[in-house]
């Protein structure tokens, strides 16, 4: 485990970044991705920080994942999505921008035009917050 | 759970089809993808049968990504790799082919030309062997 000062999800983690988020554990934590490649784009989160897969305890990160279930119907029945892709991009080599281990759960529905061409986008002002509501309820 | 007797991975899962297996345990086994994007392209996959991540109870699904740093150091350690991407693709909206659950771990290398354009390929003949034995040594 190493604490950076300046990861940007470790400042999520301890609420000192603001964030859509959507639950919180005492093992990790999940929000809406700020740049997202479909609505209800999420970020699942180990609180600790590591930066690789190949770092992380393999019983903290089988908790990590023991989210997912939920998190996928949560997320896919809000945005009413047919399906999802689960990426981890590990490594600078495979699309990892933040350095700090991090599970996208993507929406997809059909002639979403996404295939994996990455086109990032934002959200319109209060979208973020009606979709993190939703998915909220869903995984209540 | 719904076992099905046409599932090609529920074969594999049982021996009936022959695959490049990289390790067992009681809740899931790993294998080279049959149609590689990289040499060393793995795929990681609960026995029992569920179609989507959402279908999966949470610790089974907890119990198979244990295996995940371990899988995670094995191949890109057998395959020189800079890093990886880890993919679920739920739904056949997502690119799920094979309704049954699988994780992928798709090693990366600078310049391979992989982006997210998933240009499939075949091994030559026993060079699946060599991998398989390479990675196998890395997860004893």
């Amino acid at each position: 485990m190493t604490e950076t000062t300046d990861c940007v999800f470790c400042k999520i983690a301890a609420g000192q970044i603001p964030s859509h988020r959507l639950f919180e554990d005492a093992d990790c934590f999940s929000f809406l991705d700020i740049s997202p490649l479909a609505e209800g784009h999420t970020l699942l989160v180990p609180k600790r920080h590591f930066q690789s897969l190949a770092d992380v305890p393999e019983d903290l990160l089988g908790r990590t994942f023991m989210a997912l279930p939920r998190l996928v119907r949560a997320v896919t029945a809000a945005t009413e999505a047919e399906g999802c892709n689960v990426l981890v991009n590990d490594g600078r080599v495979a699309g990892q921008v933040v350095p700090h281990v991090h599970i996208h759960v993507i929406p997809r529905l059909k002639g979403d035009s996404l295939g994996y061409r990455w086109n990032t986008g934002a959200y319109p002002e209060g979208r973020a917050e009606e979709l993190c509501a939703r998915i909220g309820q869903g995984l209540q």
